[in-house]
């Protein structure tokens, strides 16, 4: 399958990109090859499609089910009491609507943590899209070779599913494992070679938990426990102070920054995003699930992303445009590992083609500009994904469907 | 004129909504009059179109054009040179494109403050929606007989233009007037009825060099001017004290907030919603210009305004959803004295249909909370102002002609 868009904008000049399988092939080719698919460009824009960090994705069943609530209320009353009584197909349906979703606002790759993740790779597999799919862990979990065992077949079976699917490895945070679980599911990650998905200091409760308990902050403690390597991905990342950030860099451990649910459950600080990534720490972008955002639209996170750092810093300068935009492809692609977040010869062909002609976005002065303060979801047109067309003219296969039985998924849950 | 709204869902319930002329005369009407048109709302919700009340409406030709700068190099060298060489036909056509911006998502009336009025105005009559405009002053002022005749002969113009007009005093700011040209147009807006539109503490320098000059803070300072009254409309309020909130509700004076802009422009601090809301004062909700947000979406704006409020003041209980929604609705409509922000009989018949299709708001739980924190503008699909239809299924008549001349505009504005 070969795929030429052509005379599309990229970088500010009209071009032709040429996919042939699941990669760009070739840039402004002079004597394009014969293709199957011809998609005309003019008066549009290439830029690569997005990457959404840390995602809980089912979660979008219970999108404004529970809002304005304090933290503890909302989990222990509301979300706690859901997730117990989740069931396999609810997973599914929630994945898949967050799929969707994510398909319709431009971003085909999620970094997902939550139960049922075969449930959750289903469906992402369904929409065409790629998925770094971890099982949640908490405490009491019984550690040693029966696990072991348990996680190797799964993993087995996810790697099997589709060359789309990332299995990883999801323990949850300090304050919900014992510092030996912890310690086995690093070690355990890192044998299989496997990315770890983690909630690190994102609360102050946590942190000071942690200190009374352990005698040294969450980072100090987990490096001691060997938690960190360059597999390891931890959303959050709010109250970090410098020895941390240093740990982290050391490590070359990835940091996500979750601006619009760092807010809405008023966390206190914002991530230290330019002390991050002075120090060397690569940092990308997520929304965090449904219940907490309420939405997995990038192109609005990236924007709450640009200006909670210029607000709690009192310095317009302190995260730009650019910056923004880089946090949710190529940061977000090194992060995982996969060779995308650019449209350059030889990556990955997940790409978008945004309509230049969206209100939202005209006059256009500059485009990253205008992407990041002034764009949603609805300014893409049409979505590629390793090679293949998963959203044309804004349309989904499928996806009346989807959203009839996602709602019928969701308030079947809530009234069980 | 006469539209029937069937099967429509308001405030959860099916109904159906009669509008006659520009009034919604009726709602569930048992034996709907004859219509002249019938829209079918099955499986939409209506609520009361939006309302924006700080806007520089044509400042949508420089959206993009200069971000990520420090404010007064972002003014001084971008904005200002730019704004002197500003024409009528400029600011007809970045109007213009904001007024499109506006309908395409939910938006039917705008609080405007700018150079050459007349054409904002005629901009917002040739998109079929409601505008406030008022002439931006700035010292020096050559106050007297000849401004107030020239002002009255404008005022009287702008009146005759059309129902949907409300012409309006804007005086800058103060550090832009002196005392004597502030109370001059106080007095000249209190005499007339006019209301008056103004940028107050929004910045502490602005607040730190008025101490310096005159003894006291600008809240103080201005009431012993005679300036506040319920026809004064104050943008950004971030800088004030309890004893300026008390005066400002003693005055019956507003408030509107605009938090992008004053998490772009690093302002340093949110504006105290719950105090001025306690003390009694009418808070609403504005975008500021597109060169300060960039997005005049009110669906985004409203997300943005609870997140920083549950950020600063570290209490997810700070705002909710349903207070965000009030902003620019009831609060913006009682503000400016507008019979509207509300769907029951008798108000002016602006509204929004909403599309509960839309991936953005599925499952649908609760629909305030869906609209405020997981909508943008694309969930709306049909607009009405004044009763007539401004947005069908989300085409606007003439759209493709306003994108292409509005981009025309700017590109000849900042080249020339």
């Amino acid at each position: 399958m070969t795929i030429l868009i052509k005379d599309i904008k990229l970088n500010g000049k009209e071009t032709t990109i040429q996919i042939d399988n699941n990669i760009i092939s070739k840039i402004n080719p002079k004597n394009p090859d014969k293709s199957d698919r011809i998609l005309n460009g003019k008066g549009k824009a290439v830029i690569p499609s997005l990457l959404n960090n840390h995602t809980h994705a089912a979660m979008s069943l219970l999108r404004g089910y529970a809002d304005d609530f304090p933290l503890q209320k909302w989990l222990s009353e509301y979300i706690w009491p859901m997730e117990k009584k989740l069931k396999a197909k609810d997973v599914y349906w929630g994945a898949r609507l967050a799929c969707l979703e994510m398909v319709k606002t431009g971003t085909t790759c999620f970094n997902d943590m939550y139960f049922f993740p075969q449930e959750t790779a289903r469906a992402a597999i369904d929409a065409g899209i790629r998925a770094v799919v971890s099982e949640v862990f908490f405490d009491p979990l019984e550690t040693g070779e029966k696990l072991s065992n348990s996680l190797k077949k799964s993993i087995k079976e996810l790697k099997k599913m589709d060359e789309l699917i990332t299995p990883a490895i999801g323990p949850h945070a300090i304050y919900t494992l014992s510092n030996e679980s912890l310690a086995w599911l690093a070690e355990f990650s890192k044998k299989e070679g496997l990315l770890m998905h983690f909630h690190l200091s994102e609360t102050k409760k946590e942190v000071d938990e942690c200190i009374e308990k352990n005698g040294k902050r969450p980072v100090e403690l987990l490096d001691e426990l060997g938690f960190f390597s360059k597999h390891s991905i931890n959303a959050h990342c709010v109250w970090l102070d410098e020895k941390e950030i240093k740990i982290l860099a050391k490590r070359k451990s990835r940091a996500v920054y979750c601006p619009t649910s760092n807010q809405k459950l008023s966390v206190g600080k914002a991530m230290p995003f330019k002390k991050l990534s002075h120090a060397g720490v690569i940092v990308s972008l997520g929304t965090d699930g449904n219940a907490s955002n309420n939405s997995l639209d990038l192109f609005e996170e990236m924007k709450s992303a640009v200006l909670l750092q210029k607000f709690s810093s009192n310095n317009p300068m302190e995260m730009t445009a650019i910056d923004a935009f880089k946090l949710c492809t190529l940061n977000a692609a090194e992060s995982i590992g996969l060779n995308a977040g650019l449209i350059e010869e030889g990556k990955l062909a997940d790409l978008c083609i945004v309509d230049l002609k969206n209100v939202k976005i005209v006059p256009g002065h500059d485009l990253v500009s205008d992407l990041v303060y002034s764009a949603d979801g609805s300014c893409i047109e049409t979505v590629i994904c390793n090679g293949k067309i998963v959203m044309l003219n804004r349309k989904v296969e499928g996806e009346e469907e989807i959203i009839e039985k996602a709602r019928k998924q969701a308030f079947d849950l809530v009234q069980r």
